[in-house]
């Protein structure tokens, strides 16, 4: 397994500093977000389609609808690009100009292929629930068969990617510091808030750990 | 100006229900979001390019460094498409396959041109910086002339777009409702934390209200 995924598409040009090829970086960060934006091209138009994905070993794979027109199309091998961004704040310098943000963002290049066998279908998408909430897999009821048919999975191995990152203070210009203007940062994250009960749910369920605690 | 964004190309072709085409509505989810992601083709690759944008009256603006590949190729009225989203929760049913998300996006096509006229480059820049803090761009030091002319601006029409919301709690098949399982959705916002200091910030100026109240 290679440790660089960076390749003459995926350096990251502006501001080289910030970027980052490692596979274990990569990884953090996919891992953590909990969806993506899949582009790809129908008739010289580029298309950007939010999703959700799971990481399993080198390989990215997303699922839904088997009549879902980007999954269809993704598994004919066309060039895909997902990117995935995590924002973590708001950076604000002095001067316009230098406001940022602070973020972590993920750009992978391949292409795709069906995942057919029924074992690893299943095994994918059990992977998929409990990439967005660890524990849940357990509890939910399993696929029926139609189920996993009327579902499509798609594999989108991990060879050619960069991550681009930006943390700390804003950077002003130096004769900006002296400014009375207040300067730094302010954090963002994505949070949860009390669960809500669907209405139906009139059986007395105890909300479990795994969701009361959650945390991306 | 039209009220509906709907072309074949934006119409929402699976779960049709979840599209919208209005424009107040596109308009209000392109307003809460903090970025955007930014797909266009290079060499046959589609990119997908995590940016900040800005939306006034019927245009979406994104601005960057001058020397930025991706603006420059914009620039040229490549075929674009902007997607924006905002996850609002976790739908937790009672199934594996009726898991899903809350949450509003937009997919925005066309094709962008430069603004160049300085005035205008002026009053967009501003709007951006309160489009991420409203209240900010009055107390930050304004864009010198350099500073301008190493920015570049472009503009993209809201011409073609569609919106796609999913609300609301899960819904699971009719015997799925008498399982012992918690159901319902787990709302997820991006919310902010203290606001953390410049370290080189030691005037003693207080946090203003518009970052210590910040609420998207």
């Amino acid at each position: 397994m290679k440790k660089s995924l960076q390749t003459g598409r995926t350096t990251v040009r502006r501001l080289p500093k910030r970027g980052a090829y490692e596979r274990d970086t990569i990884n953090r960060i996919l891992d953590e977000a909990l969806i993506c934006h899949v582009g790809f091209i129908i008739e010289e138009q580029p298309m950007v389609i939010p999703t959700i994905h799971t990481r399993i070993g080198d390989a990215l794979y997303f699922h839904g609808s088997a009549a879902s027109r980007m999954l269809r199309w993704l598994r004919e091998g066309v060039p895909v690009c997902v990117t995935v961004t995590l924002l973590d704040g708001l950076v604000l310098a002095r001067s316009a100009f230098h406001h940022s943000m602070n973020y972590r963002s993920v750009v992978v290049l391949g292409t795709a292929r069906e995942v057919v066998d029924r074992k690893e279908k299943l095994r994918v998408l059990e992977a998929i629930v409990e990439h967005v909430m660890r524990g849940r897999a357990r509890d939910a009821r399993r696929p029926h068969e139609n189920e996993l048919k009327s579902t499509m999975l798609v594999r989108l191995p991990l060879d050619e990617a960069s991550a681009k990152i930006r943390t700390g203070p804003p950077l002003d210009d130096e004769e900006d510091y002296s400014m009375p203007i207040w300067a730094g940062v302010l954090p963002l994250a994505l949070t949860a808030s009390e669960p809500i009960a669907d209405p139906r749910s009139n059986l007395g369920i105890e909300v479990p750990e795994y969701i009361r605690a959650y945390r991306r």
